[in-house]
């Protein structure tokens, strides 16, 4: 299922997309108020909306894609963004050299408002930097709650996918050491449209992944090519860290970022970003004119 | 005042500690269920508590200290935890030398579910690491939100203060390159045992602040140390990203720690950790025996 939410007169919702369409479901007695609550509340919520599209499917108020306001799947997320750095061989050569691959995974956040939907305006802060750079993303959702997760059990806890624009101030990234002030400027983080369910997705170590700014093509890789698979993040991540449904693990960009082009290409004011996943849609967001 | 949050036969609420004794404010009429909400719900808040007390103060429901279970003042966090990294000069020199003094500041997160109350018990996760070491720390609790706040507005965006332990496993800190996975351990962000309110404290930056692990001093510094100010980190962090009330920043820890030690001195099973800063109480922990 492709799952999303969404504002109709201002108040928030969400549904799922069936043939262009989008479902309703927050009004459904039964079932949560929103997506989050839905993965929180576990399993039975999947097979609560697949019996009931199944049954009343037409009988569900509906919208077409643009009469609602779009939101990131999940408008409120109860923790911090957890963000692999440096997870595919060419990006980490194009941000300093051969001596940047890491030997180990490196976890990074990004604050939860930064969070922002599809279409949704990025500020261009620029009273602040000079060095506004994209990353398309895969982003993964944790489904169900452990710790000590092992690789082979990695993937039941996974609930779904979406495409996520970890945005960075690069030159705050450099300056703090450490990378969250440079990766928590206030809508950094689009994400959406969707978020797709497991089921739906055959290999995520297999999907293309490209990345446009105003139509020009400047990523473009395949979710293979991850030094840290799904199931190793999950796992190191959970060694000592109780995972929770709802978690946001965004697994780290590809080559073709601003800053790795000489000379460097940041973002300006008025650009807009496309980054699309196979089988995960389009994420389009423009920035501050 | 002296903020608790507790648990009464499994049932958590809130008050405030008067004269050796908890008065009970969660089920006062018009009054939030918790002190986060209390927190989020703005400047009345105080004035509401302050008039009940005035008013009502020996009618409330009251416990001795020893009669409730003790939680961290904001049980439920709803980010992550910000923290300060080497914002002492000593602390700094003992993680490596002169070199790692910061000249900007550097910010990393712990996870939410790290945070414990006061007297609850630390695991000590020697599965995954051989390194847990303590780090006390000042606490700066939010209470007003904003993004671009000045140096000279900071304070009144302070709602209290409380004393937080920044436990981390060193090895991981060292290996995953971002602080992240090294900090966020479960049970690893022993915090309390009150939020004192900013009207208790003269001056945050001359406060005395120890820790001994099992009666022994490790660490003993004032907050006066700190290469940048609580005025600093508030004005850097909220440059871009938007403060919010409840927010948790953790203002760095002094010399002492136990990797500082030669040879280092890790936590081990059983010890007994407490750190104390003046006028804030003491927060003590065991470690898992």
């Amino acid at each position: 299922m492709k799952f999303v939410s969404y504002a109709v007169e201002g108040n928030e919702t969400y549904g799922v997309e069936v043939e262009g369409r989008i479902l309703d479901l927050a009004g459904v007695d039964g079932l949560p108020g929103d997506l989050l609550q839905g993965i929180e509340s576990g399993e039975g919520f999947l097979e609560s909306v697949e019996a009931l599209l199944r049954e009343k499917g037409e009988a569900l108020s509906s919208f077409a894609k643009d009469e609602v306001q779009w939101l990131s799947p999940m408008p409120t997320v109860k923790r911090n963004i957890m963000c692999v750095g440096k997870n595919y061989r060419e990006h980490a050569i194009e941000m300093g050299g051969e001596q940047d691959i890491p030997k180990n995974i490196m976890i990074f956040t990004k604050a939860t408002h930064t969070v922002i939907g599809p279409g949704e305006t990025v500020l261009h802060h620029d009273d602040i930097t000079d060095e506004l750079d994209y990353e398309g993303e895969l982003a993964v959702i944790i489904g169900k709650k452990g710790r000590g997760i092992s690789p082979e059990e990695a993937m039941d806890h996974v609930f779904g996918y979406s495409i996520l624009n970890d945005i960075t101030a690069r030159d705050l990234q450099k300056k703090h050491g450490q990378f969250f002030i440079g990766k928590s400027l206030d809508t950094t983080c689009p994400m959406g449209p969707f978020l797709v369910t497991k089921d739906e997705v055959d290999d995520p170590q297999n999907l293309s992944i490209t990345t446009k700014v105003n139509g020009e093509i400047r990523q473009s890789s395949n979710t293979g090519q991850m030094i840290f698979s799904i199931p190793t993040i999950i796992s190191t991540l959970s060694k000592g860290m109780t995972l929770l449904p709802g978690d946001v693990i965004a697994t780290g960009t590809p080559s073709g970022v601003g800053k790795g082009y000489k000379p460097p290409r940041f973002l300006r004011k008025g650009d807009v970003v496309e980054i699309e996943i196979e089988g995960l849609g389009i994420l389009t967001n423009p920035l501050q004119a």
